[in-house]
């Protein structure tokens, strides 16, 4: 079976899959496409992995900015498994498609690293607000980007992360429209998971924290805020990748946006 | 030495003084004034003492409607003691000034009430928004009533609490003006503390929960809301008073406007 007939699966073929048999047949380049429906009940990760001397400062930075860059697992150097995220797991092979970056710039979107991969390179798992959103929807708290099927708003903020070495940056964060009761329990739910960005960094007005014009985000979907809702902002995962973009690390690689690391955590295990 | 006398004491003798020695000079008719700075870290409750048969109605009305009215404490009908709150404590004599309603008018604040105790009587002692204060301003949280040194601001919304038998009636809430980030901490702190309200009701928009001027309490003192503020509401113990006010009863029973039990219950043991 050639690659290109095994990448003919589709997104409903790995609807509520296993994570330990979806990497396999991720691995296996069976797949290259969104995560977002596999494995529910499992925590996803975005992924960075950058070489062993930037990793230091890389890592100092997420434990300074714990609501935007949550580390749920990292390898050691060179070593491409994580096993607290999955005995099995290789971080070269497991991830559907990989960004690859180079002095800042995308310059390709690989669906293995096995060649970029080096003996001091270190991955980053860090949590991603698909476990929030889980928690929210059992907890009967709608999320209208997923009722529409869009993707999330997102905007770069005026929040400056704490800088670490080379790493700085604004805060990205995602917006979610809620009535104030709603919002209320979202603020209590995701408190409980700081593992996956926590509690919302704002509510209200969108031009207290620098954006301009809530109807047009930086990145994802716009989504409609009705009468007597509020945008409520998260710290988004999107922020350690903008922010090791704007480093312009010789080589780094992230995950492809939507295409997460499905690991064997589980997201009722996220609480703090 | 005499009544009067020993009435003599001020807010400024029973700062910081503990709970059981403040009860005592209390029964003995030292002192009549607020509680406010009594017994730090202490649980202080409101007050509502019934009859045996309304009794029983109003306990549903409050487990049916525990963020205005949380119990931390009841009495079996007839006893005046709650050994729970407090070993020696006795709900006759122990709570500076109570007040008497006959068929919902007020008409006296006595400073024991022992003539009016009777043989099925029932006391329920209700947490106090005191006891979230206290953790706000342990976290930093600023709450500018306290500040101000002023009453926490109160209105009567259109959330209609559940029924119980002849109790019925509007929620009553208490506004404290926050930044957004502030008020995300708050509803995490106070959401771990259902015993004394729980998180908050509602923020913002006033008139969403049928407030027409939020420059005019019904209750208490107006306060400032700045510019990047939102008000922020949480149930509040004068719930339970308005109701029993509004039910009429022959005879009932509370604890005067800051006049509150003073329990040996630590604010620490509040969380659910």
């Amino acid at each position: 079976m050639s690659l290109a007939a095994r990448n003919d699966f589709g997104i409903s073929d790995v609807v509520g899959m296993d994570a330990v048999a979806f990497r396999r047949m991720v691995r296996e380049g069976g797949y290259s496409g969104s995560t977002a429906a596999v494995a529910p009940g499992n925590v996803q990760a975005n992924l960075a992995i950058l070489s062993a001397e930037e990793a230091s400062d890389f890592l100092r930075f997420c434990v300074r900015n714990p609501k935007p860059c949550p580390i749920v697992g990292m390898s050691e150097p060179g070593d491409p498994r994580i096993p607290e995220l999955g005995e099995d797991l290789d971080i070269r092979t497991d991830i559907p498609r990989y960004r690859l970056w180079r002095d800042g710039e995308l310059v390709d979107e690989p669906t293995d690293i096995k060649a970029l991969w080096k003996n001091d390179s270190v991955a980053f798992a860090l949590g991603c607000s698909f476990s929030f959103e889980e928690a929210l929807l059992q907890a009967d708290v709608p999320i209208r980007h997923i009722e529409k099927g869009t993707n999330v708003s997102m905007w770069r903020t005026n929040i400056q992360c704490a800088p670490a070495g080379k790493f700085h940056g604004p805060m990205v964060v995602s917006m979610r429209p809620m009535t104030p009761a709603d919002a209320i329990r979202a603020i209590q739910i995701t408190g409980r998971m700081p593992n996956v960005h926590g509690a919302p960094v704002h509510f209200g007005d969108p031009a207290a924290i620098g954006i301009a014009d809530i109807t047009k985000p930086d990145y994802g979907d716009p989504v409609e805020i009705r009468p007597g809702e509020v945008p409520v902002f998260w710290a988004c995962g999107v922020t350690p990748q903008s922010v090791v973009q704007a480093a312009k690390l010789s080589l780094c690689i992230t995950h492809a946006p939507g295409s997460m690391l499905v690991t064997d955590a589980r997201n009722g295990r996220m609480e703090g």
